[in-house]
């Protein structure tokens, strides 16, 4: 059921580093954000892989992790993603890309789920850092990063309490709580 | 496999306009959309269902169908959608909605695929005309609507040519072709 899939695809944030991805597993992830919807059929995102240390050390640097902890930089060495795809708007093709870059994460994090890896989305990215990083030409926008890897922590959904809060929290045990609203505060009846 | 769903879930435009969903169905397409990631956890998406035959037809005619197919002004009486799921931002949460509705409706329409359903993405629409019809809020900006039924076309995914051209084309059968760019184009080596 795609349900199942879809509840275990959460954000994670702490992996098990040392759980190699092989660039064809990427490859494979990427196939399946190729074979989704694209606005006007425009096709143009294109996608940058990085599953060697090196490489993946160098994106990590440019990406800000977790806005609500603030006391927390970002997973420490050891529990780092093993692999990324970055996400690229090619605007020689077009500028718009509508919501493309949505659709095209969903496929690839269920995808990356049903592998028994996990990841989350960054667009919060130092994004002319990490141009400068890995020489990415400027005819391509940076839109999204892909963190993804053997996740190495819990987490557990939870209901948005009556104080209106959707801040995530970990609890002493480091499990990841995320509040939902529920489907009723979310479908408008007219 | 998720590779499979994915690949049936293509855009389509035909329906049995007979085959009714029910409202139940609907829900728990957005339920779907619901459990999947949002940006800082905001949710700021709402969705307002229709399955109802008058509802349909009002939505209806604010849509704008395939802008490829300059002849074809959308489907006939009978192949029209059965119901729809349109994604608003409700601005009084925030007004980024970063590619949530990317995500959401990625998750809805794998969905609707595994329910023996298919639907169109639609960001071409006559929003203030949408918004007069069904009494939108002004706090919601309409982002999406997502046409739903019980497909009555035949899509086949096409290699792109030399050309280029990414333009979805229909042959004589009225068989719909989708021109995909191949995974080699898609992926920037660095």
């Amino acid at each position: 059921m795609i349900k199942d899939l879809i509840i275990k695809n959460r954000s994670y944030r702490r992996f098990y580093q040392d759980a190699a991805i092989e660039k064809q597993t990427l490859r494979d992830l990427v196939d399946l954000a190729r074979l989704s919807a694209s606005a006007g059929n425009m096709q143009s995102l294109k996608y940058i892989l990085s599953c060697e240390p090196q490489k993946n050390a160098d994106i990590f640097k440019h990406l800000r992790w977790a806005a609500y902890y603030k006391d927390w930089p970002g997973p420490i060495e050891g529990e780092r993603p093993a692999g990324y795809i970055i996400i690229l708007c090619d605007t020689s093709i077009s500028t718009n890309y509508f919501c493309d870059h949505g659709i095209a994460s969903q496929s690839i994090l269920l995808g990356a789920t049903e592998k028994g890896l996990g990841g989350c989305i960054f667009a919060s990215i130092d994004k002319e850092g990490l141009r400068k990083t890995l020489n990415i030409n400027d005819k391509f926008e940076i839109l999204l990063a892909i963190a993804l890897g053997k996740p190495k922590e819990k987490v557990v959904l939870e209901k948005v309490g009556p104080d209106g809060n959707i801040k995530y929290w970990r609890d002493e045990s480091a499990v990841h709580h995320v509040p939902k609203r529920s489907l009723d505060e979310i479908i408008i009846e007219l």
